[in-house]
């Protein structure tokens, strides 16, 4: 069923010499199939076609954008049970996991799908004409968001459906007219190659152009590397490592045409906990945390793995419970042997810095390829010295930083780098005495939450996924809902220009009835 | 009255070593004040002030902004003719043109202030909470746009005022919540001044905190790159050259923490005269573009540096035409010696390349500093071949290119660099029957106008001022209309926030009476 070849456009092809397998972190095994990397005339061919299909896709109505989203769902749906099966041999990942996965990608397709069959999204704008205006006559001016081009999508290691090939970057790019090229995640390869099984079926059933969506195998960077430089593409989109997202951003913007790069990066998420919450609900937040750092064994870019609280016995206790409760969790097998590996050696650089004191390690014997959990707790002068404290452990890790007193806190919260989330635990008229916290943190995040963990990311218009650098490279836009969109348009702005020619969207008697700005006002009737 | 030094937030300041004077180029002599540079640690003071400036700014109303932006205009007004006097000594643009442009800032001020005091500019999005959902409940979250941080802004040498220290870029940044720097501009280093000191009492006036707004001189590029490269600076605001928005952007995404920079760079504006349009209406388009190319001695960024048509009779008839008519007009002063310096030394190279034909140049007697307009003329071949002839030459010039055949023309379009603007003149049936050349042209602009000029850039929410790189540096974005304030802005989400605690935007009852996004449907009433 899986052929290990590259998808350029609707053909199979497998021209390169590179070949690499899959791994079951689970049974600590290859996996069969033979994936072959795509070569550089692959790779050319691949971008020369998706230049040819913008021609024709950027046109496409937002109905028929609609139909080929819902039916890439559909498809999706249909892989059925092997979809599943492949996906947790690939990635360690249990069926339950796979099956929530499945249908956050399926929810996302049709939230864009309803998105652009609606179609108010393009922001039309609308400024009619004053021949009688003095000194100079005003000219009509129409304006709408337009598709950039060619968009390369790198798939997530930790989401090999939602954030992968069908995922939430791909869903946005195809609702906004780009063609989309997916650099294939090595690690799930298989499950990459199903699921743009699936985006081809869709786009010859819904009548889409030949190379709207191409899927191209990788062992390495070079894949990536050599289509982020090609001129033909318009924009990229990344999930995964600062290391990773900040040597594409580099190579984007140091092109002689540079592009727009969304990189979703690192994040420590740190988490306030305020004085009388610890005193008051610390046994139960140490329980809710143990479960918020193990979830998904750690590998979620919005794990908490920073908590910061003001030394006194409330956080004393905490800090013990928290390390009594995560050892009581049954660690979990990880993504691939390179990811524990990881995890292990960053776990045991923070761990072995001066000042550092660990207070829970797993010990059981686990099978090879779990996380085992790890807690470690220091002074807040010993973390504001270190950079090396600073860093994201990515996996089942938290670390509890022990300030001396609320200027400290400040401080730490002031010096953090830039952050998907940052969390507050407080009883709220603690909250409503400590605005300079609060304010310090929503200062350094995307989204900031009250009593409650970081970990689950609702799929929602109101949620922000993306933050100050590092956590992304564009903080004025979301990874996440149907905003994300905007990251793969530009206005366009029509002046004096034939009603008949203009896009639906800007015609004179509004055909899709869509809410548009006219001369500053909000309407969705005709003029 | 204007005293050379800098504007550290309300303080003047001039502690640095560099000095410079500006120069009247209609007398060709140096203007009177002596300018002092901001030295390393005026630099510094004026970032920190800003950063401080920031915490109490962005917290600040959108009913005070607008006092503010509004007491802006009028100060600004109450400086009366000698400001428009230092404006025409320091450009050499005539008072006519200081009155205008004046009018065009203080309509940007006052178009800014009406923005935040109606308030939905912030595009709040509420997401109720669901605490029944299965299989985890949903959450309540809440989002809207936020300022990013002090901004540093680069004025224009061509807009002393709508584009420089109280333009477009600083009304937008202080209208998001930014505190704004001014890399003010040494060829109008007297206009900012007094401009500074119009922001510093509208400050002072309507209760903002010192450091919302400073001026710092400078006479070549250390002050600004400085100012880029601090870690305080959140964002950048330029309009020039190609060459100084390019190094400015490598700085700012060099930076251990990129920051969002928009720069309005160059563009040539491609008109393209199509066949029929050339035979009927020619020699009016002649007349109409002999003005445009001319206006302002050709010193905007939208003047129209480029014509291109199907070689035939009437195209012929049609550059004969612009050649008689553009020598008929008067030239006028230039701003600076430097830029007619550029101007003569462009000019000279492009006209000089194999394949150009001189078909006019203006040759009586002009005073010194004045632009003298010149047309010239290439086979289509010719300009496919030669980079150089794509540059832009900034003054009063433009180049026709006579194509073979259509379908030469649609490669010169899909061959040039990315533009603000693209212009069609066509018959109504000739643009019907051509979707492919508008199509293409469309791909490469900003804005695409039908029988106009691209000069003239009218200050309207359906304005897209910015195009593909190097027109601007981020084509998602708006230099001009109210839109542009998206450039200073990112989307902070709150999670489970207290309502008595969310910012007015994002209360149950809202008090603002904004419209926002309610459970993903537009509503302006309360929850």
């Amino acid at each position: 069923m899986i052929s290990g070849k590259n998808y350029i456009g609707k053909n199979l092809s497998s021209q390169g010499k590179i070949t690499f397998k899959t791994f079951n972190p689970k049974t600590n095994t290859e996996n069969k199939t033979v994936f072959t990397e795509a070569s550089d005339q692959e790779i050319e061919e691949t971008v020369v076609l998706a230049k040819e299909a913008f021609k024709k896709y950027k046109n496409i109505s937002g109905k028929k954008k609609s139909d080929f989203l819902n039916a890439i769902a559909n498809e999706i749906l249909d892989l059925g049970d092997t979809l599943l099966q492949i996906y947790s041999q690939e990635s360690g990942l249990n069926i339950d996991r796979a099956i929530s996965e499945r249908g956050r990608t399926i929810w996302q397709l049709r939230m864009f799908a309803d998105l652009v069959k609606e179609g108010s999204w393009v922001e039309a704008t609308i400024d009619t004409a004053n021949v009688d205006r003095k000194p100079i006559p005003k000219p009509d001016l129409r304006k709408m968001l337009f598709p950039l081009g060619p968009v390369v999508v790198f798939g997530a290691s930790n989401f090999p459906l939602a954030y992968s090939t069908a995922g939430g970057d791909t869903a946005a790019a195809l609702a906004a007219g780009c063609p989309v090229i997916v650099k294939s995640h090595p690690m799930h390869a298989g499950t990459g190659e199903m699921v743009s099984s699936a985006i081809i079926k869709a786009a010859e059933k819904t009548g889409m152009p030949n190379g709207v969506f191409s899927n191209l195998n990788s062992s390495g960077i070079k894949v990536g590397q050599e289509l982020v430089k090609h001129p033909n593409i318009k924009a990229v989109g990344f999930t995964g490592s600062v290391r990773g997202g900040r040597a594409l951003f580099d190579m984007a913007n140091q092109r002689a045409e540079p592009i727009p790069i969304f990189a979703e990066m690192g994040s420590v998420n740190p988490v306030i906990l305020m004085p009388k919450a610890a005193k008051q609900k610390g046994e139960e937040w140490a329980k809710t945390y143990s479960g918020s750092i193990t979830l998904g064994s750690g590998q979620f870019c919005t794990n908490p793995g920073l908590i910061i609280g003001i030394k006194d016995d409330a956080l004393q206790n905490f800090i013990q419970n928290l390390a009594e409760e995560i050892v009581k969790v049954e660690p979990s097998c990880m993504l691939h042997p390179n990811i524990i590996g990881n995890f292990e050696r960053n776990k045991a650089e923070v761990s072995s810095q001066k000042g550092v004191f660990i207070k829970a390690d797993y010990s059981n014997d686990i099978p090879k390829n779990y996380g085992r959990q790890v807690i470690i707790t220091v002074e807040g002068d010993t973390f504001l010295k270190n950079a090396t404290l600073h860093q994201e452990v990515f996996g089942p890790f938290s670390m509890v930083v022990q300030c001396k007193d609320k200027l400290q806190l400040l401080k730490v919260i002031n010096n953090l780098e830039g952050q998907l989330t940052g969390t507050i635990l407080a009883e709220k008229d603690e909250l409503n005495q400590n605005k300079e916290v609060f304010e310090a943190l929503q200062n350094r995040v995307g989204r900031i939450i009250y009593n409650g963990v970081p970990t689950g990311v609702e799929v929602c218009p109101s949620m922000q996924h993306g933050g100050p650098y590092p956590a992304s490279t564009d903080s004025r836009y979301t990874a996440v809902g149907i905003h994300s969109i905007k990251r793969w348009v530009r206005p366009i702005s029509f002046q004096n220009w034939p009603d008949e020619l203009l896009p639906n969207e800007l015609k004179n008697k509004n055909p899709l009835k869509i809410l548009r700005l006219i001369n500053n006002k909000r309407e969705s009737k005709f003029l």
